[in-house]
């Protein structure tokens, strides 16, 4: 439906595997609008937890979404099975831009594609703070690195 | 987290009573961003079901959401209630671009804001067509009418 | 669907108004199965916040769901206003039953009745321990009190 | 939380795997108690589509589900990966139960296991009727046959 044209898996860097569920599809047979963005919210978790980024309990600083965007090339449907493709296009002083890219099952063309701007708040006063030096060094190396599968 | 300062009740025209649920809080105990794309959807398509304009099944034109944006600009949790503000933003040939704003309790500023971009497809071929006339009526008048509480 | 007879709305002691969302819909236009889960649990969340017997963080005691379950009556649709009526239907040295009715706009018939047994744990060794007094006597009295609307 | 014992793998005859999302994990870090039963529902309704019993549109036949429930036996959490096993486990005139177990990573014993009612009722009537032979006949096949590893 987007005029942009989709982006492809080489534009990635790290892939995710998600299994879509009945309860994704709306009315109308496919994955709900609103549902893309748990995608490309547990590719960015997923990724941040495996480098201990991201904690439950206990951290010093926090990342909070500022703010989300999509634009939707085709439709997917359960029982459809899709990969989350992640990079981090941008990192400032205090904050992030995931951009996410999601295929259907083997196609190279994103059926969807997104961002997440993430800022790095002090966890005690929620007021914005410099991303930690360890963070960036991970964060540096995502922008860089080879690609990964993950999963 | 948004720097862009953010909008207020009046900024809308129709407004939709959410009630939040237990699962909308993540583990950091507030809304998860995901979620208020569902509030978004919530509110368009109760406008669009009120006017006999989305229909589950039979319809000759569908709209399709090309994109869709949220900023966040506050933390909402359960069990807080909240209202969605709804406005048409513009009308293109065969595009419509909606504004929502989520309001706290009974907050003046949003608590976020964002947009979906909805095209009008031919129910056949999926192929943008011109908004019919008797949506673009209700869709025109949904752009300068007085304000109306809904639900 | 179920053959066991609906509950009315006299059957249960507290109501909690809960809006359906577009996303509650499945394919085939109804509110999906595994969500009126979330509206018992809702329910009874809003119910233990408001007691301040459910806490997010910092609790000495937890409530574990053990089990949970669901008769369908008759089908609820976004965008139906629905009612979930709760009540305490027993109370054991360590466990809580809630049970609870859905009703959809102004029917005096159940949609859908089910029930959630809570485990109280120890938050440490998440062993089963004694309901706390002050906990017991807040769920005794919600046995035996008047109807109460709340929302 | 159940005192029930949990089942094993062996217990169940086809296996999907599900991969969890950031959302399934509510306040207290672990996967929300309704949750599951979109696992369950993911696991039944993949098997019928997979057979061509569920369809979209068009049917003769649906299955609605009078009665689902479920024993929670230990905690799941974002990004743990699930497989869900089935099994009909039982096959009446125009009913069906089926059981299904979530399995953690590779652990043996269920972390959660339930049952789904479904009932086979006439698309126009919504009135029960008998199961269709073609139906049937895959429904007793997958009571009997080998353990089959789905996805």
């Amino acid at each position: 439906m987007s005029k942009t044209p989709p982006g492809i898996r080489a534009d990635y860097r790290r892939f995710l595997p998600i299994t879509t569920r009945w309860t994704d599809n709306d009315v109308f047979g496919h994955v709900n609008n609103a549902t893309y963005y748990s995608f490309f919210d547990t590719a960015i978790t997923h990724f941040l937890v495996q480098h201990s980024i991201l904690k439950w309990h206990g951290a010093d600083h926090l990342l909070m979404v500022a703010e989300s965007s999509c634009r939707y090339h085709s439709e997917i449907a359960f029982p459809d099975r899709i990969t989350a493709g992640l990079r981090v296009a941008r990192l400032g002083t205090s904050s992030i831009r995931h951009e996410i890219g999601v295929f259907r099952e083997n196609a190279e063309m994103a059926a969807a594609e997104g961002y997440f701007v993430h800022v790095c708040v002090d966890a005690a006063t929620r007021q914005p703070t410099p991303i930690p030096d360890r963070w960036r060094r991970i964060l540096e190396a995502a922008m860089t690195d080879e690609i990964t599968r993950e999963g």
